[in-house]
């Protein structure tokens, strides 16, 4: 069976110090260490050119590398850009091409090289961002602790709801679509919440927070209690949901392309860390549960433990 | 117009510090750089499933990353691999994957990080190496100097009469098939070239000697003159090219994915120079041609100027 788990536990068996990560860390100068991320948008499978322009695609391209470098609590540098086109999308990769440009520079990132080639068929995107950060402010998934406060910077689901909007040519839903077809990397905040030593694990949420959060957990041997209540949806993406015939809940645990955080922060200092945040951001660094011993993420609703039957998103169609 | 000079130009019209070179170079600790490559490979661009097994594949991969750190004088250190597969060749990919971990570890490369995800129907490859040099070696295609000798490392047009052969599926030329299947990217030529001053410039030979020779000279601002003599194609390259019909100077300057690398050495270190390199080596860096002022790349043969028609490899299908 392939599926993209088992495909980096394969490559982390033979490089167990280097893979599992959003993005790699090499050395830099002093005690600076450079974070490189890589992430691949293949047409039909992350996007559509029906519903998605040259622009958002160069958007959406960078931000998505960027928020692998905020996940690591790094400061985005540089960009390096592959690119294979399809003969007749020439203009459309031209578009591409003049908004990365553009992308970059208000991202405050030098592009630095990379490769065109012909396509069959597909447009097929692989960008890598270079970061760098102070060594010992860089987060990692594998060390979330047991009593830690599980939290996510950023809105759940709403990507999701966007791509289903998008898919099925609706009218509205406007900003959902936004969300999904044009996200903003939490940059700033992952940089933030890196120099805080409380923040013990961090991560970006690309493929929902159910199987994120399993990942994280699986990395640093942990379990995790998730309270549903805390999770909060709006009346206005419940009703959104409920326009789609979706379940709000289950959409904000699976839903993928948030590109928000999700880090465990000391348990003494989340109240402080919280006012902090909403301080500097304007908005909440919201708590949803625990990490506790054992496997696995646990539910309840309003404390009573509930059995949810979820289906993570897999670039493979399979369960992860 | 689309294609690869075009999108390169506009992109240095925006970054014109940064792009231009086969990799890029960032700063890492006290006199040190890093050297960052990002090259696309794509099925049925540039490999069929049908004639490239997955070991052949990963391993190319590999080698066409570590020629363009090779270019630019660097040690290769670590390795992303980002891979788009479609659902049916789950087991072509696991393969590739497999043979991509051994390469790394014969290369002394270490895996650190990349993407995996779905792709419609094409295998999609998005390699990245890192490698390191000191500063003050690395050798760039922009500083050729007028009266400079034209070198080339390894052999001309081998890996374009196994393309030919592999397309035609011609059951001999195994030794061209060899050249296109597993090019051997020249590592330690690269790094001991790098080593020298008098090497005033370099670059791979990924897209043919003729149109990469243009580049370095379109860097450079300087002009060419190759004695075609001096190509010396030898007698069993000759037979093959006769086989399939091909004019042998032509395939030397035209064909591509050799991965052999092209200098320019001062004219007055060149003999030392090429003397050293046999003996370190055991073969020749071979002389065709000098530096010159003015624009494009001039022919002689036997001293006598003449004029070629060539067609140079082009990713889009059009004169670059």
């Amino acid at each position: 069976m392939l599926n993209e788990t088992w495909i980096i536990n394969q490559l982390k068996a033979h490089f167990p110090h280097t893979i599992g990560d959003d993005a790699a860390v090499i050395p830099a100068s002093g005690n600076q260490s450079y974070i490189i991320s890589k992430d691949l948008l293949v047409e039909d499978v992350h996007f559509r050119r029906t519903y998605c322009s040259p622009a958002n695609l160069a958007y959406k391209a960078l931000q998505v590398n960027l928020s692998d470098i905020a996940a690591m609590g790094g400061k985005a540098q540089f960009v390096l850009c592959g690119i294979a086109i399809p003969m007749e999308q020439a203009q459309y990769a031209q578009d591409f091409l003049a908004t990365l440009v553009t992308a970059c520079k208000d991202a405050g990132v030098i592009l630095i090289g990379g490769d065109t080639t012909r396509s069959t068929d597909k447009l097929f995107i692989s960008i890598s961002v270079i970061g760098s950060s102070n060594t010992d402010n860089i987060k990692y998934r594998s060390t979330a602790k047991v009593d830690d406060a599980v939290c996510v910077v950023g809105a759940l689901g709403h990507a999701h709801l966007g791509l289903i909007a998008c898919e099925q040519s609706l009218p509205d839903l406007l900003d959902y679509k936004n969300a999904f077809l044009r996200p903003k990397a939490k940059s700033d905040e992952g940089f933030w919440l890196a120099e805080k030593t409380c923040i013990h694990s961090m991560m970006d949420i690309s493929d929902g927070l159910f199987i994120d959060l399993k990942r994280l957990c699986l990395a640093s041997q942990v379990a995790a209690h998730i309270e549903l209540n805390d999770l909060q949806p709006s009346a206005v993406f419940k009703n959104g949901c409920d326009h789609l015939q979706l379940n709000a809940i289950n959409v904000m645990l699976t839903g993928g392309e948030d590109y928000g955080l999700l880090c465990t922060v000391d348990n003494a200092q989340y109240a402080q860390l919280a006012e902090d945040f909403k301080q500097k951001f304007g908005y909440s660094l919201q708590r949803i549960g625990n990490i506790i011993s054992g496997t696995d993420i646990h539910f309840t609703e309003h404390a009573v433990p509930t059995h949810l039957v979820l289906t993570p998103f897999s670039h493979f169609g399979e369960a992860p």
